[in-house]
């Protein structure tokens, strides 16, 4: 494809920074945005996408890399910590395609970010939730989309460097590099309505 | 099973009043909550939930029919119209399943409700994201409850009565008795966290 404007919202993440660096390597004008530094954004926040949108211009594509989750047990005393996930993961996302509907260029994109838990794992309830509910979304809403626009989901499993910042030195995981590759698939590629699972 | 006591949440509608109905048939005491009566409950307020709890003691088991979504456009102006389910559906059965945790008798049961759509269908992107992520929360959360409880949910497809009511007399549709038979599969069987389409 022609090198087009992509925001990557997360950019300061360990996916997002991978994803930012790979669309930057292939020729793409690649904004980077957070929730702290120049671009900021907190996908949380409606009225943020909104600002987002009306601060960056002739975009082609969006990827959503801020999503992230937490183990919380079924019994969690509270209601707020047990559905972490759900005003940013899951209905921030959501609002992001809602609002690229109406701002990305003809035959732009939207690519967000879902999740996948290899085994079962106690604690991982609402983040199955999340992470089923985006994948559903993704496969039901793609035909909906007007103007060529396209709407994927990246759903990584453990990544690497993950891993090992939490101390597992030798531990499984993909690496970052290899979850950005399929980032750029939904990005640079024909891919509609579908769960990429690097 | 010996005759238990069960809520039946949602007993003014189609399919929660055929699956009261079938539950009493079998010698069950029910007893039949909805959004009106003597017996009151928004699944979509918490408050009311634990109201019920406090209420209505030494139960066996909680169904919940009560939840219901609409089709709503991908383009649909107002966020809170197109999250349709989003308090009720979604958070509100998942906070049932919680509270439930703390008041049911040992080895008793929880059945939520989910759906599906049986082909692709306009505005069904955030219903299709509630009922995989209902079914996906049911399959990861049974592991994790206490006591021998059980957690499963009914998938239901368009019910014959319904579609009766939408005016397509001869339509498909599951007939809502053989619906609430798998409701009664979940109460009085020994299925964990299973979703069951009848």
């Amino acid at each position: 494809m022609p090198a087009s404007r992509v925001i990557v919202i997360g950019a300061t993440g360990t996916i997002g920074g991978a994803v930012a660096d790979a669309l930057r390597r292939n020729g793409h004008d690649v904004v980077r945005a957070a929730r702290s530094g120049p671009v900021r954004v907190d996908v949380a926040d409606p009225a943020a996408i909104d600002a987002l949108f009306a601060a960056v211009r002739d975009v082609d594509a969006v990827v959503c890399c801020a999503a992230s989750g937490a183990l919380t047990p079924l019994d969690t005393a509270s209601d707020a910590a047990y559905t972490t996930g759900l005003d940013g993961k899951l209905l921030g996302q959501i609002t992001l395609v809602r609002r690229a509907l109406h701002h990305l260029r003809d035959g732009g994109s939207v690519t967000i970010t879902s999740g996948r838990f290899d085994r079962p794992l106690p604690g991982s309830s609402f983040g199955a939730l999340v992470n089923a509910g985006l994948d559903a979304f993704v496969r039901a809403a793609a035909p909906e989309l007007p103007r060529g626009l396209r709407l994927n989901a990246v759903s990584p499993g453990w990544v690497r460097e993950t891993l090992r910042h939490l101390g597992m030195d030798d531990g499984p995981g993909t690496p970052a590099a290899d979850v950005a590759r399929a980032y750029l698939t939904a990005v640079e590629g024909t891919v509609q309505g579908r769960v990429l699972t690097p």
